[in-house]
């Protein structure tokens, strides 16, 4: 039984169990369901399991047809997947990975979905021979949370960061990629280090400010409290990545400590440059800072 | 000819100049023109006219039928008009105030829809008496700018404040609240410094923040090109407000010079606790903070 299967990577029809039924792996759940049996999927999905703490969970991924099979055991929920995606918050991955390792399948594929990558490749390193595993980031979200939340397109154009580990070989590395884009995502590999170093910009850093907008407003509402009668689109839009799940987003700040208090240093030496022009009215100096951050803005996010 | 007429200020049908046909002032001209002739608007306008600086954005109005009557000239544009919004970038608002009064008909009642207060309504304060004048801030807005962005909806159900001038009376007041009801928008008094202050925090610290974190991207890509790339919804909604006009906000900041400053600190303050809490690793003090700004914002925005 459970012969270690090297084939399961180049089978058309590779089960896949989901490790954590919030937002992201709820939503995965629902667009490999959909575009993972299409003939012509880069991937085709067997049977869907997913694993989840909770009861009501398991209950409701299964009444809504999400998955072929749910259930609180992790043990019992991977022992016959093909591919393991982890879905958790990231330290928790990173714990999954430690002390779970004997319960994945042999030959099988294990990737994740956290947003940091260092220390979750560091742990996939660990992971015992005749084990594969590939890091995941897809760069996507939303405020609200949970299975409920649930979007089979949440990934659709979004980029999907790939990070190869000591446990990657070529044919698991494609068989992530396909899952990607299965999902709708756009693959880009990046070394662990490298995805930290630009995420901590690109996602930590305006997570770090717009928490720190809302502690701003927050205080300044105490002495006045039509502050909040005055917020419009402009502070809604800067302020929103603010909302994000907590437990989330701690993880990835406490997982990406030293990336993320860079890019904050980098940030204050770009805000500190734009105080004192305004504070010594530098009005050409004012419009040529301001006037590049606007042709950025406008050049380099047509992606979006 | 041209008796000072305080009637006008009852005048069911009254005529209302825009000077600026901007997206701000294009779109208060839509706005008016759907709403204003209904039975039971707020404010019946009768003719409206559009100044411009530009020939083509004159054609361009009286093509689409914006306006009654478009011109260049400011005097003659303003003439007749029983209200003129001021609808220019906040410094030549300012120019236009101290030495454009002799052209406004007598009797008529000035506004403005400038981000900042303080300025505008001593330049309103000075103006002679005979004219009303009522400061005005309508806090909407979009990245795109220009008569070709025009949007009869911009202002609906977007909050719109109003400040009293040396030049205001009940019924100056009334008549520019009425204005922007018509418009669709809510209106709420303050007086100009405490509207300086609270937008200050509200609305330019979000663009100074947007503006720096595109200047620390852009830095930033020059190490490593592929930022851009991992750069995704999160960098997309934070960032929005760095592609704002730059004339327009340049003249915003310059004029609220001190409340920005001070609203920049009072940010620093706040992303220097998060930064500490992060570097020593205080689980519990950083899950407090992010937290509590989760919370904030998902309660204090239940109005956008």
């Amino acid at each position: 039984v459970n012969q270690p299967s090297q084939s399961e990577i180049e089978n058309p029809n590779v089960d896949v169990a989901i490790v954590g039924l919030g937002l992201m792996g709820a939503s995965l759940a629902l667009a490999l369901r959909e575009h993972g049996s299409r003939p012509g999927a880069p991937l085709r999905v067997g049977r869907l399991i997913g694993v989840a703490r909770r009861e009501d969970t398991v209950r409701e991924a299964m009444q809504r047809g999400m998955v072929d099979f749910a259930t609180t055991d992790f043990a019992a929920g991977v022992v016959q997947a093909g591919v393991v995606v982890l879905a958790a918050p990231v330290r928790t991955i990173i714990t999954q990975l430690r002390t779970q390792a004997g319960a994945f399948k042999p030959g099988a594929v294990i990737t994740d979905l956290g947003s940091t990558k260092t220390e979750i490749v560091r742990a996939m390193d660990g992971l015992p021979d005749g084990l594969h595993a590939v890091g995941s980031h897809p760069m996507c979200g939303k405020e609200v949370t949970g299975l409920q939340a649930a979007d089979a397109d949440l990934y659709v154009g979004k980029r999907w960061i790939l990070t190869r580990t000591a446990r990657s070989d070529d044919a698991s590395f494609d068989l992530i990629g396909r899952l990607a884009q299965t999902a709708g995502a756009n693959t880009l590999e990046l070394d662990p280090a490298r995805q930290d170093r630009l995420v901590a910009v690109a996602s930590h850093l305006p997570y770090a400010l717009a928490s720190s907008l809302v502690a701003t407003a927050e205080q300044v509402s105490l002495d006045d409290p039509a502050l909040w009668q005055v917020t419009a689109s402009g502070f809604r839009d800067t302020s929103r990545l603010a909302a994000s799940d907590v437990t989330m987003m701690l993880d990835i700040l406490l997982t990406n400590r030293e990336a993320v208090s860079g890019a904050i240093r980098d940030f204050q030496f770009h805000l500190d440059q734009l105080t004192a022009l305004l504070e010594r009215q530098d009005e050409a100096g004012l419009r040529t800072y301001l006037y590049a951050a606007a042709q950025a803005r406008k050049e380099k996010g047509s992606h979006w």
